[in-house]
């Protein structure tokens, strides 16, 4: 009975990649720990860029810096 | 000084309804594990329909399969 | 199909109160919400001592300076 | 490569205060264990005042009961 | 930049299995969103058995329950 | 009433390193957001190496092809 939390940014994930993600994730813990998809519950978080932080910085702030 | 996330589908849980789960944790956790209220935290995640998956299908595909 | 998670300080809680706290929620989340205990889960965290800080301080150090 | 989630309520905080946080955070862990920012992730979650519990009461409640 | 929590009994989880999950979800993130690897984090968390609760029940009376 | 949770990768962080964690952040959340210390709670999880994936790899062997 697993329970897995994926949280990414929120930038137009469609409903569509939603299903491939669950699906997915369902699968691989089916095929890798013989885990039943009916006790396996995936949550998808889609967090604010401004609420991301990574290299000390809000994750626009931080891509730009990469690019430069 | 307990800490309690309670995740669900957010399907128009009242603010009623969100007083109730906060006292009944809260109440639980002084009656089980004689837990001061004052630092019992809660907090309450409504989570979109599309973002949790069950069965390897979002909720309301799974429900729906579930029904057939 | 809800997930609940609860984290207390590990300081002895007994399976016996771990059921109360899984039954506890369970039947909750079943009267407030319509919940169905079948897709209920409910993870409980037992958090060192030393890992749980309040007021600044680890909780042992914070429990002291409340009681002096 | 730490993981920090800040969870507060949903009260206003502004974009330079998020960026305080997350400069804040990911320097505390370069100074205290020497970790890599680049690798230093900060997640920061504002919760709805109704779905955040204190003292067995949704926060506002529990917040006028303390002035009175 | 994505972060995936899996949490699942601790129940003899080898080390390869977890290799297995770590590739198959940092792959599953690139292949459906584009997310690059260096940047994606996965933790994996080993519940106990006595901590995890579905049905009402501790997961170990809980499947008695589904044999019986 | 912030929550705070630290993850970092199991490898020896000493009972004095876990005082300045909560002790700087919960300054931080003081000083940023004017919360009080009272009722902010930091969760520092300790996370086994193997249980840790960054770039598709366990940490250990990410590090040891970053060094390579």
């Amino acid at each position: 009975m697993p329970y897995v939390n994926i949280k990414v940014t929120r930038e137009g994930v469609t409903a569509d990649q939603k299903i491939e993600l669950i699906r997915g994730v369902t699968d691989l813990l089916a095929q890798v720990l013989d885990k039943n998809p009916a006790t396996t519950f995936v949550v998808i978080d889609e967090v604010e860029m401004e609420n991301w932080g990574i290299g000390g910085l809000p994750c626009e702030e931080y891509r730009k810096s990469q690019q430069s």
